[in-house]
């Protein structure tokens, strides 16, 4: 069992920072995320895009954003459950909180800071109507090792550049490599476009383009796909795998059902304090949050979570007083002189 | 008669924020602050001193910091009315606001912003009794033109980098420069101490230790200054200027009459929405507002500002319906295809 101060859920931007402002207050914390890297949104949506309004940036690119988070909360050594979605909770009876993954790994703290965004990231499927049934059995959204597919047939179905950037991939590692798409445009990388047009002349790859697989073959083990195409109609094709790629979209998921106040698909808290919900203990902040005059704003985030962490202490030290020290005074290990204590000033005699 | 759409009162970090904002709106804004440069206590007390807790930088100088809102507010060539204190505000009856400077500069706004920190900062004066009387009559706190100095007896006090730079300085200016410090050590850059003591020892400027201004004559005009000295007593010198160089500090000042709700030295704002204080359409946002579980941190600034300026411009535009358009989807200037919007995504047919 893992435990913590501050239970984490949502490795975003917000739950990055979270643990920053955590660990000036000295305060232990641990990150779980359906995603394997961290980063939210940001990492998973649109690393390469730059962003203007992060105050002090007049330009950052989400990816560079999330990595100098990952810089800022080094010094606090944070714990990550990655690739793992938050399932339950429990409260116990110490009044702490019991919060178990869907690959069962358990963690406890005595607070819980929803930072889930909007939400746990699933993967899109495509309208096959038993696509269910074939699960981990010859179909996967995600790829996580590649050398399941070594000298296998393989299906991949997408547009974009997780698609082409796969194919490319596997067209070394898979005895068959065919890519399905629905148009004839790809929306990805131009050298990924151009190289998998070259694999398809190079007879390396089988392209088939305006065209859908709208079927499942197979008894234990997918066997085959069956597919639409516009002009030449139905074909099947013999695979071991069928890998659609059509991208990741959050869902709020399991936390929806943990008895917290939901509105608008988030979470309700109350902002005229420490951005807790209704379960005192449990608080939301970030994206998943919602409040009068909600803003889902990166800058947000990070001001809910400066403001939570000083109510979180109260909760876990209800004796102590704890007086905010700055950063440029205090360092971020508070006292104890190391490097990132502000220098002195200079004091010398003349006469 | 200057007009504008949002007039900020303070040109901290959390001011120069609200510009960009607001800009994000495409509303106009103009900032007025009592210092001759911008960025509030960021530039004025502590501009060489790292900053820890600025999301997204591990570590970076207040000054740097204000260098960079600089650069990201550029965009919306925001006007500065600097080296002024705004004095009084006055309701119109068009419902705009009126606000007058100590300079009587007048600045006319529907929204006023009010992000003025700890206060205004105002010199730090000696307690000579009769020094009101000689103020512009010979003693100054700010030096704003050294040409002033030219060719005249100079009494500077202080023993920081401010006296320190000065006497450097005027030591090539004035007929002569006494530097007169109460201790033996100066708190200062170490050239500057060196130099001082170089100046002293070639006999080009005057060094006074352990000793005080107490007294000063004349009668339209400072004639000379009366010093005390820990061991050599009483001495007189004739001056034509004395300059007292102890530093600025803040005072909330004159907006503590406007008829605002102030709670512990600060203005109490409902944080439950807006930051809008009991007079509708002033509002009050960073250090100089107080609500429920404030953090005088400048991370809240920036939420405060971006949350202020949308109801800022729900007032400006009570029939318009503003819909929030991420910075990286639209870049600064909204839809307008400036070489600030995000790049597209490269769409290529392969057959
Ligand atoms: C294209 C685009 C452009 C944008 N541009 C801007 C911009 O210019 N400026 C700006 O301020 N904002 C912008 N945003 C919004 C910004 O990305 C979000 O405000 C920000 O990511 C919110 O951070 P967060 O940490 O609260 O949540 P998220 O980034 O959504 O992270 C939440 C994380 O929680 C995880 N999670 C959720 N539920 C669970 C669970 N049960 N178990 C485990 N993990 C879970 C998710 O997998 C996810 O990784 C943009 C968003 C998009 C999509
Ligand atoms: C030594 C030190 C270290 C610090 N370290 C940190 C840190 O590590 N992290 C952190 O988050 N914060 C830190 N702070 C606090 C931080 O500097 C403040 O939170 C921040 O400056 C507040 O910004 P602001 O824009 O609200 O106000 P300010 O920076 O105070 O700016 C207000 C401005 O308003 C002007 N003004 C006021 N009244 C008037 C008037 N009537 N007319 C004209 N102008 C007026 C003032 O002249 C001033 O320039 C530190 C502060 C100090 C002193």
């Amino acid at each position: 069992m893992i435990k913590t101060d501050i239970l984490i859920i949502g490795a975003g931007p917000t739950g990055l920072f979270t643990v920053f402002e955590a660990g000036l207050l000295k305060l232990k914390t641990h990150l779980i995320d359906a995603l394997p890297q961290p980063g939210g949104q940001c990492a998973e949506i649109y690393p390469k895009k730059p962003i203007y309004d992060i105050p002090g940036f007049p330009e950052i690119m989400a990816g560079q954003l999330v990595d100098n988070l990952m810089e800022q909360i080094k010094p606090f050594s944070p714990g990550f459950t990655l690739g793992e979605r938050a399932e339950t909770i429990e409260k116990l009876e110490d009044d702490t909180f019991l919060v178990t993954t869907n690959k069962g790994t358990k963690h406890n703290a005595p607070v819980v800071a929803i930072a889930g965004g909007l939400g746990s990231f699933e993967p899109r499927k495509p309208p096959i109507p038993n696509i269910q049934d074939f699960e981990d059995k010859g179909v996967a959204y995600i790829i996580r090792d590649p050398e399941v597919y070594r000298d296998k047939k393989v299906v991949i179905a997408g547009g974009g550049d997780s698609a082409l950037d796969w194919t490319i991939f596997l067209a070394e590692v898979a005895s068959e490599v065919t890519l399905v798409h629905r148009r004839n445009e790809f929306r990805g990388a131009l050298d990924s476009v151009e190289r998998v047009a070259e694999l398809s002349k190079l007879g390396k790859v089988n392209l088939i383009t305006e065209a859908e697989v709208k079927e499942l073959k197979g008894e234990d083990h997918v066997t085959g796909v069956g597919i639409h195409h516009k002009t030449k109609g139905e074909m099947h094709l013999a695979t071991d795998h069928f890998i659609p790629l059509f991208g990741l979209s959050p869902k709020l998921g399991p936390i929806a059902n943990w008895g917290l106040e939901i509105e608008k698909n988030a979470i309700k808290v109350n902002n005229a304090y420490d951005y807790q919900t209704n379960i005192p203990g449990i608080y939301a902040i970030g994206d998943v949050n919602t409040y009068p005059g909600k803003l889902k704003l990166i800058l947000s985030g990070f001001h809910e979570a400066a403001i939570m962490c000083q109510s979180a202490y109260q909760r876990i030290f209800p004796d102590k007083k704890y007086v905010m020290k700055y950063t440029t005074v205090g360092g971020v290990q508070g006292f104890d002189g190391t490097k990132k204590e502000a220098k002195k000033e200079v004091v010398k005699a003349i006469n």
